[in-house]
């Protein structure tokens, strides 16, 4: 019971590490002897100290000593000299006694190499505390080590009766502040933000992560086969200062130098029936270390990308509004046929943010 | 703290009266002496006992005497002579000391009075007890009571992108066995259920209640301005056994003949700009004892009740299914045009039947 409440506050800790550890994962360690937190601490930003030495560094300020202690680690402590020496050393040096992980690296240069070199020290190693939330936590990290390709989340808003616009394109707001707001926790949370041209082009949108607290921006990624992303957008105007990348399959080298010179990066793809080849992308995308994508298109590119099957999560907003009429629908493309075809998705979560009903789902393939 | 616990007890029992007892209200009775029940009992059918009546039957036949106990009702007793003998006249004569009401009836004839005569008897009487669920139990009593109208439901499902059907228009199943179960139940509490002639043309459907249990019909009704339903359709060939009513705006007076025949009331009735005036439709309805209508129909009959602002409430079912293409959408219609103009939900309740998400809403007027 006890064990339980200090993985849950390390689990608490790992979760503001949020947006600025990516491509790593969030982790977070509490160190407790005889029933007391003496230090804590979480991998607060890429490249720099991990979870548990942060916790020991806590440790040190408050006058502690770890000598004897139990650590509480979310994901298993790394035994590799990476962009900081391995967390095990700190730990066998730092004489913990026992240290319960919640789930195992699935990078497979630690991958329970990690937990064994603690045992053979002689430390107590329990692992799979609350192991299904620390897993959770980073499944964006998780398919990025086990695939290679970035964790996709689909984001749409539409109304009660599933439109996402009237039948005038009128679209701002369909969903209010707080959904609004959880967007932005989105985007600051994943590397990069993707939209089809079509919406450059009608919203004219910035893409940006705004929060009151400290954030980042994704990096904003532009499906646009025949490069039709208009020079004076507020995109292209902004690519010097946040990263931009137009993804295409069109040889204009004209534009392709106009938009370059703007400071965007210009990917050329393979083509398929859908139009770019968005598992391709995928691909570029990841070797350039983006680990997630926000997809926040229309319902074009929506289609596409459960086509091509990138997409692990939707998060609907629902906002309790009619609009009625025949107006763009979320999920539009060629639309399947039969019933037995549709994409299957598995509920995993639903909450309220205002009055918008928020359906966060696993997609099905 | 008890008391609530009997109340609550009384909410159960009404609720099994569902289906059996419009135009009545659901109204549950327990009987309950030194922290004993002695006897409970509830509004069975519509034209027989009320609720507290069948209480002392009960509380008789397991010999208990009923003098000195407390009543918890969830509805005002009635003071009346109506199909039955007045409700307070028998628990004064049983001797009952305390009353415990949930709601107050909105019925004019008894609206407080039942109250009053109990006190004026010397009965200690307590209104209000778990208030709200008592009268949300009666929300169709109430309406019907107040406004001379029938409470209308709206259902529809829908996938997780808002379509109803398929390009194709494939539309059975969209949801799974439990969510379409559910729907049978709403048709067996709802007196009658409407669609638009095209699903009669389209699906053929019986429209009864199919449930494992007991069950009423509920009474057909097809909004059909041309009087275009097919005389060889499932509704139109079972009309003499189960109760069907074909409004119309049509003066097609052979057609109106051969629907008759068949055993089919025809409700003639003013035009609107929507088509058939549905709020004409709805005193028609209620003049003859429909204290509430489901309506599930498709898109156009869904946009004119709502703007013609008869729904009370949508429920909205939604499978973690996607469609994609450009399909029927559940409220089609003309649709609105600026945002501010939207159809206003207040989510009343959320719940899962099975993989499908049920989403129940009040329209806001």
């Amino acid at each position: 019971m006890e064990d339980k409440i200090y993985m849950q506050r390390a689990i608490e800790l790992a979760r503001r590490g949020e947006g600025f550890v990516n491509p790593n994962p969030m982790v977070g360690a509490v160190i407790v002897k005889d029933g007391v937190i003496i230090g804590e601490g979480y991998h607060e930003k890429y490249g720099q100290l991990h979870a548990e030495r942060n916790a020991f560094k806590d440790c040190k300020k408050r006058g502690n000593s770890a000598k004897g202690a139990t650590m509480y680690v979310t994901l298993e402590p790394c035994c590799h000299y990476g962009k900081t020496p391995p967390c095990t050393e700190a730990i066998i040096e730092n004489g913990i006694k026992r240290v319960v992980i919640g789930t195992l690296d699935v990078n497979p240069v630690v991958a329970g190499k990690g937990a064994e070199i603690l045992r053979s020290s002689g430390i107590k190693v329990e692992v799979g505390l609350l192991g299904k939330e620390c897993k959770n936590l980073n499944r964006i990290f998780n398919k990025y080590m086990a695939t290679g390709k970035p964790y996709v989340v689909m984001k749409y808003a539409m109304t009660a009766d599933g439109k996402i616009a009237t039948k005038t394109g009128e679209s701002k707001w369909i969903t209010g502040a707080e959904a609004r707001k959880n967007v932005h926790r989105l985007r600051n949370r994943l590397s990069g933000i993707m939209v089809g041209v079509s919406t450059v082009i009608m919203d004219d949108p910035m893409l940006d992560c705004r929060l009151d607290e400290p954030a980042v921006n994704p990096i904003r990624i532009i499906c646009d086969s025949h490069l039709r992303t208009p020079i004076e957008s507020k995109i292209v105007q902004t690519a010097d200062s946040i990263k931009t990348i137009i993804a295409t399959t069109s040889e204009d080298e004209a534009k392709v130098a106009e938009l370059e010179k703007r400071g965007c990066l210009v990917l050329r793809l393979p083509k398929t029936e859908q139009g770019i080849d968005l598992n391709a992308l995928m691909v570029e995308l990841s070797n350039r270390g983006i680990d997630s994508v926000l997809i926040e298109g229309g319902g074009t590119i929506n289609y596409s990308a459960l086509k091509s099957k990138i997409v692990d999560e939707i998060h609907i907003h629902m906002a309790p509004k009619i609009f009625g009429g025949s107006s763009k629908s979320p999920v539009e493309g060629a639309g399947i046929e039969s019933i037995n075809d549709a994409i299957r998705l598995n509920p995993i979560n639903t909450s309220w943010l205002g009055e918008d009903l928020v359906i966060e789902n696993e997609v099905i393939y």
